[in-house]
């Protein structure tokens, strides 16, 4: 079998792109289907990165004066059943608790008892919970802007579901900002926005398209949605965050309400923006290829892997000294580095790195030792090219190394964006190009399209709106297939 | 008014208690009471404390080779019948999902719909889900150990709820490590606890009694449960975390088993060991005093607080500039100061301040700066008593002065525990000892106490064995009323 033509995922992304993501996601032990419906395990190697996005945005979200808090895991049904229109988006599929209690039933098994006078559902998202519990907190507008985020699972009853990208419970950030102006909304809306875009191209090394959903497409209750719609490397399209203008909305429908400078009564003006484990999907889909996942160096936990080649007993101290001897060195630079000491064969090692994506991949041996240098590898490129430096220019290159990766790997998606897509300027090309064998974005001006346009697109093709770029004044709408 | 007299929190400790403990937390805006039954919102403050949890003991946890995964939220209820003795401990009381949509009724309210056709509960603990997950991981010997712990909330369906101490939902770390042998499994549990210990005496500045739980408390299912047994000011007892030693019982529910070094199929032992924001609540019982909120400076997000007294709009800038110049100053040393800047008048400012138990007060005013010397204040002693140091002294001592509020509070909580513990050596003496009007712990031989005693003492006094103290080998029970 010759590895250089054998690539280590089946199938291949061109042979079946959604079966080669759930391939590469069990590759590289990063996530599993739990045996509860819809739900997944997070394993270690994929939760690494979901800490990462934790402690990076985590930071920024703090920069922008934000505050952490935690509210209830459970919702009253009467609160959702307060604004009409986030009642049709999130009461239908939801997790709803209806009994505190397990008892034996007559045939030995465990049944539900204890029936709630009021039955609970596991929050689908927090606004209305959240504006119960800060109109109490807001008198007046000294008690104003209030920035608060949370970090926490939701759970939404997804009949179809796809690791990471939609699944029943998810993990995310959840922000509730409260004002007392509409512009002060307006522009945090477009702030918590641009924060994102800046975590997930400066980290996450995902180009992507930032624009307003439209009407159909926004947040139930939103004024307005802030979106970043990303390509996947099957031209389908991944929301990667949103960031909701509430306008006055749920102020209303929950009473938040301030004594302004003059002393009158005014409703407050909210925010709410998020972003999920689905970023983690979306930054497999979009950089992984065909020997498994391909993670930037900013987002990995170790950006170098050190693979000890011990031939025998005699050698085995030499070696691992020199891998110790490495990774503190790289520590000096600020790179953590992590060796595979587990009991198993180097090819296995070897192809775990690989398929897990690690940036770069040191292979120690004896002989690397004796000539004073590193066999190193770049998952980016030919994960198999040996490439070999003086350990000095090693280490004292490594940050330049994992600059030029990252670099490298949003390039790469920058061009593929780019290159897949398409302007159309009316109905029937647009709805050629979906209906041939296409893959990416059309890009077209929306004065060319109907509403049932919209919905037969939708229909036909499974072709949505993805947003309204800001780049093109809201003339222009972005039209793809998603997940 | 006198402020020297009158104290910030009504009641006392003296007075009430209880009462006392909600009103700092009240004061301190720390927590709440969620509409939702038996469910807390942390607020900024108090979730801040949490935060510090996370970031210090979730270090502590990866330096002995843990690693982070996520398991899901709901566990199906065939799982918790799967464990004879886990069922009765914790199938009881716990929130059950049994529809996964709502619509709108007769009435136009919003009822459950979907019925499933087997129920959830949302986990209490989540050994019987990770059991059934982990058991495809381990194959052989090669793959033990195997350590994992999640960060999540948990919900078990509380009676009578305590902010912090005893809450519906609650937030916590649960560690589950699996090992081939029950040797390894022991030692695990016993290194857990004393990670927790140093955790708890060295940053939250809590003493505490590490012992064995009684086979009438230990967790459902353990072979023992290690326990460190707090004291809060009103002489109870607050268990601040566990580490149980679970042998084979969950891991021959869930199948658990691996190929040992000669090839033969053996169950692996498991251990479980966990700490929740219930120490938050522990933390401000033992160090609060009248005036609110005492925090450790370790635990303190912002050990430093700095209030600046404007007195008129022609010094505000020099004040602020100076309060920025000291916070500049303290952040070289490593220590995070915070200005605040709020709209608010001097006094409202310094008591908030008091309530939250920030370690280190500076009042900064023009007199201060001409003088170059810096106003400051020990929360843990008279939180009114200007101490005065140079601004170079001050930033060259702050870390010491830190360290000396860190170790007074530990020594002072240390004082009250010894000082509580009671030894008595028959049921008389200790049946009179709760009888009266007596505060703290008893420790008695465990020889002169039935079953039978237990029980009384239970129904009584409402007394119970807190656990065996390491320190006295299984021989003597410490007992307490407990929250």
């Amino acid at each position: 079998m010759s590895q250089k033509s054998q690539t280590a995922i089946t199938p291949t992304r061109v042979e079946n792109f959604p079966e080669w993501y759930q391939a590469v996601i069990k590759a590289a032990q990063m996530a599993e289907n739990a045996p509860v419906r819809g739900c997944m395990v997070i394993r270690p190697y994929g939760y690494a990165l979901w800490e990462k996005v934790q402690t990076v945005l985590g930071q920024m979200i703090k920069d922008n004066g934000v505050q952490n808090a935690y509210f209830p895991l459970l919702i009253p049904v009467s609160y959702l059943s307060k604004e009409a229109e986030h009642i049709e988006g999130f009461a239908k599929e939801c997790a709803v608790v209806t009994h505190h209690r397990l008892e034996k039933g007559p045939e030995g098994n465990l049944i539900p008892a204890g029936p709630l006078t009021e039955p609970y559902v596991i929050r689908p998202t927090s606004e209305t919970i959240i504006g119960e519990v800060i109109r109490d907190w807001i008198s007046s507008y000294r008690d104003l802007p209030l920035k608060l985020n949370q970090w926490c699972n939701v759970m939404r009853w997804e009949m179809r579901t796809r690791l990471f990208l939609r699944t029943s419970e998810f993990l995310w950030q959840e922000g509730h900002n409260c004002f007392a102006t509409a512009s002060e909304a307006e522009e945090d809306s477009r702030l918590m926005l641009d924060m994102y875009v800046e975590f997930l191209r400066d980290y996450m090394a995902i180009p992507g398209i930032m624009g307003f959903k439209t009407e159909d497409e926004k947040f139930p209750g939103a004024v307005a949605t802030r979106t970043y719609e990303s390509m996947m490397q099957d031209g389908k399209a991944v929301q990667m965050c949103t960031s909701h203008d509430l306008g006055q909305t749920f102020s209303k429908s929950a009473e938040i309400r301030f004594l302004d400078r003059e002393g009158e009564r005014q409703y407050a003006y909210t925010t709410s923006w998020g972003l999920s484990t689905r970023t983690i999907g979306g930054l497999l889909m979009c950089h992984g290829d065909d020997n498994g996942a391909v993670i930037p160096p900013k987002m990995a936990e170790y950006p170098v892997r050190i693979i000890p080649i011990i031939r025998d007993e005699a050698g085995a101290e030499k070696v691992l000294d020199a891998a110790n001897k490495l990774k503190k060195a790289l520590a000096a630079q600020g790179v953590a580095s992590q060796i595979d000491t587990r009991e198993d064969k180097t090819p296995n090692k070897v192809w775990l790195a690989i398929k897990q994506g690690v940036p770069v991949r040191v292979e120690i041996g004896e002989r690397d030792i004796d000539q004073d240098q590193v066999s190193w590898f770049r998952r980016d490129q030919d994960p198999k090219g040996r490439l070999s430096l003086s350990t000095n220019d090693f280490v004292a290159q490594i940050n330049d190394i994992l600059t030029d990766i990252q670099s490298a790997i949003y390039a790469k998606a920058e061009n593929f964006l780019n290159g897949n897509m398409h302007q159309k300027n009316d109905l029937s090309a647009i709805r050629a190009f979906f209906a041939g064998d296409n893959v990416g974005f059309v890009k077209a001006p929306l004065s060319v399209l109907t509403q049932d346009d919209f919905n037969a697109l939708k229909t036909d093709f499974a072709v949505t709106a993805r947003c309204l770029p800001f780049a093109d004044d809201g003339k222009m709408v972005l039209l793809g297939r998603s997940y």
